[in-house]
């Protein structure tokens, strides 16, 4: 009997869309649910692919050759737990599994671990591009050990999105272990991102600029001709059009304002909190969706809290806009600059030894955050595989000097608007602090030292101090 | 032989000054610590007092009266499990371990669970006041078995500090299990966003309004006799007045900026969002630390980064000192709101039925955030206990009424001269989106639908709705 050259477990719409592509770049695939019914209605749709049903784990392992390739498409957690465990009776040493669900990057790390013991080789596999980058071709971020990537990397190549600029497929080794979902974990972060500042911009076009929806779809589609070129612009151009057909209204003016999040932008803010990386702009995105997810409190507080005297807008709006634009890039490079300082803190904290520059790479296509400006990024990294920060680069360096002063700005209007703008916000401030050489952070470390003894470094030579501020006693050295 | 009243385990300066506020109240108190010297010292430094130095765990325990109340002040984390263990054969059913300790709440929560099994009463117990505090009248927030805190409440009662307003003892039965070190956490998160808040006054003051230490001192002294009343403002304008004898320099602008932090206040940050709570100015106060941290590539970044146009301000001094008085103010409000609704958020997770007034009531003296605005606080949950958010307040709401104006445009000056304030920024965002009735979390929800077919709800009727964005299909009800 012949055995089929790929398993896929869990057909929800990402496992059979996966499957689906596979399939269609050759493979033979073999396929299985835990309820049987969603593996027959695949079969049912799709009855020319070369797809093999099972319909239990056993047939399922037996149905592969070996070294075996399973692509787990479950429910992350104790979903996956489970589906491993029910699966190790029946694996040989040497079979891959590769976790592309949004699996937390610890777990994986853990699973990597226990695995090895057993001889089974694990790829912890971020992909990102939604239901039609699964189908078509998304992005790939494994990682666990390299000779077994090595194996199934024809096969990911295959079925990855192409970049634009060169054809490159969107996937590349990233890292031992939790690396992979770790990278997929501060892909959706810098998601987060970049949709707080589109919405901040929706926002200050409707309510500051005055902009009908088709208006601002304009201004989108306009905006994607040029650097801001990107997956979330066009998609925001294109919805803003759509019209209700029920109720002939926008459809974006009969969506409720109350944005929901999986975990996973939640995720990438608290590990920034453990590594002691600064990740303001993402953390504040992640803050405004629970925010509007605060939907009653907002209607009861808006009826009685204090609002700023209503202002027009008088200056000139085609000035605003193009200052608008400006500022998005520029913000979306400190979110960016953001993320990939993460990604650095990580790899160190880790031993992982990411790649930034082929990390970049990957994004240019298939995920929901693919941009012309990825390939910046990408090239960035050529020039300095060791950049430090994003902001240091020649290049963003040069649009900081050309659009800081916008930032500064539409920061400035906006809160006088009484228009929020968190992530705004959040981007001119970091910039301030990360080129400023002097921080007043030296009076945090003079209230520490006051009131518990904390200490406190110098300026002008080694050692820690604590001084005797409620006394005469000056300052000693207490290192 | 007679036995002691209380006992107290760890001999460092917090466990050192608490033996001896417990023991100046008229209490016999047994001490002990891991390495024998600590307890030598203490004993050989307070000759006169009514201390019973132990050098083992047993004869710790054996010299106590039951029910024992065991006041443990051991590094958190793995110290505190290994003193456990080493109590546990010793003690007897009905006993009280008082862990006054830095805890991260859920340990607590594990640690009572598992002491219940064996009978021991536990209460996780949040103390702050530094060492002075610990001496003389700490802020105390413990969480345990009620019974248990009945019986250790006259002890507390007698070494916590007392409030200006009425005398009342800055403790309180704060509810069961982790509560006590959860309110803690938040009090320290607190913290946190206040050391921000005057931080970036401080850099507005000095680069900005171009004052120096000795005026900047005399601002904030001006400021402690108004509404800004607190700890923390009265040791900022003292600390400015300091001077480094060996350099003849004022002390803060020897003091290194780079500043440190403990961890409790990412705790606060990490647990918000676990809590889908909104928690920007605390954790944006978190990330200022972190890229205070980062000094190197600060110092490096200045050489190259592009900065603003230097600007001279011309305005009048008096006026923008005043504004940033409010600014200050309000901001302390916003970051206080988000404190004091992350505690309802987790009461309501774990089930603690905290009671704000009451905490607000302790905070009025002996703690670091110690300040004349926790009276008012106090009084909002007074004339509502069940207040959603404390900018529904009157008294909050009269402020700003009256003040946010000065904060729109501190945060626009700040900007425009390249000072950079993420605490105040933070502040008028949090403020401009709880009273917005309407944020585009609209424009977020339809790319999530667009992309990943996430689903939205609409304004007009229930249910959830996934529209068919690629195609003509309109909308679809999916739930």
């Amino acid at each position: 009997m012949t055995k089929q050259q790929v398993g896929v477990i869990g057909m929800a719409v990402m496992g059979k869309n996966l499957a689906l592509n596979i399939e269609s770049r050759g493979y033979s695939v073999s396929i299985y649910n835990r309820t049987s019914a969603k593996t027959d209605d695949v079969m049912k749709e799709h009855p020319d692919k070369k797809l093999v049903a099972t319909y239990d784990i056993e047939e399922f392992v037996n149905s592969l050759e070996t070294p075996r390739k399973i692509l787990l498409m479950v429910q992350a957690g104790k979903g996956t737990d489970a589906v491993i465990q029910q699966l190790l009776p029946y694996l040989d040493k040497g079979d891959i599994l590769i976790d592309g669900g949004n699996t937390f990057y610890k777990d994986t790390m853990r699973r990597s671990e226990e695995l090895a013991n057993s001889g089974i080789n694990f790829i912890g596999t971020g992909v990102s591009g939604g239901e039609e980058g699964a189908l078509l071709g998304p992005s790939i971020m494994p990682g666990g050990q390299k000779e077994a990537y090595d194996l199934v990397a024809p096969m990911l190549e295959e079925i990855s999105a192409k970049a634009p600029a060169d054809g490159e497929p969107c996937v590349t080794y990233i890292g031992p272990n939790g690396a992979g979902h770790y990278v997929k974990m501060v892909h959706n972060g810098i998601e987060y991102g970049d949709m707080q500042l589109i919405a901040e911009s929706y926002h200050l076009l409707k309510d500051v600029v005055g902009l009908s929806n088709d208006e601002m779809a304009e201004v989108f589609r306009e905006w994607n001709t040029g650097e801001l070129d990107s997956f979330l612009i066009e998609i925001t151009a294109d919805a803003l059009t759509k019209v209700d057909p029920e109720t002939g209204k926008p459809v974006v003016d009969i969506i409720l304002d109350r944005s929901g999040s999986k975990g996973t932008g939640k995720w990438t803010s608290q590990s920034a909190l453990d590594l002691g990386l600064p990740l303001p702009l993402i953390t504040e995105s992640v803050y405004a969706r629970y925010i509007s997810a605060m939907k009653e409190e907002r209607v009861e507080a808006s009826k009685v809290l204090p609002k700023p005297e209503k202002k027009a807008f008088t200056g000139d709006k085609k000035e605003l806009i193009e200052k608008m634009r400006e500022a998005l890039y520029f913000s979306k490079i400190m979110s960016y600059a953001q993320g990939f300082a993460q990604m650095g803190s990580a790899s160190k904290e880790y031993g992982w030894d990411l790649q930034y520059g082929e990390i970049a790479k990957i994004f240019r296509a298939g995920c929901i955050i693919r941009a012309r400006f990825l390939q910046k990024i990408t090239e960035a990294y050529e020039r300095n595989p060791e950049l430090k920060n994003l902001v240091l680069d020649e290049y963003f360096m040069d649009i900081s000097e050309r659009y800081q002063q916008s930032v500064r700005d539409l920061v400035g209007l906006a809160v006088q608007h009484g228009i929020p703008v968190p992530a705004f916000s959040s981007a001119i401030a970091y910039y301030d602090s990360y080129r400023s050489e002097r921080l007043p952070a030296n009076i945090i470390q003079a209230q520490r030292d006051y009131f518990g003894a904390h200490t406190y470094e110098r300026v002008d030579k080694e050692g820690s101090y604590h001084f005797d501020w409620y006394g005469d006693n000056g300052e000693e050295r207490w290192d």
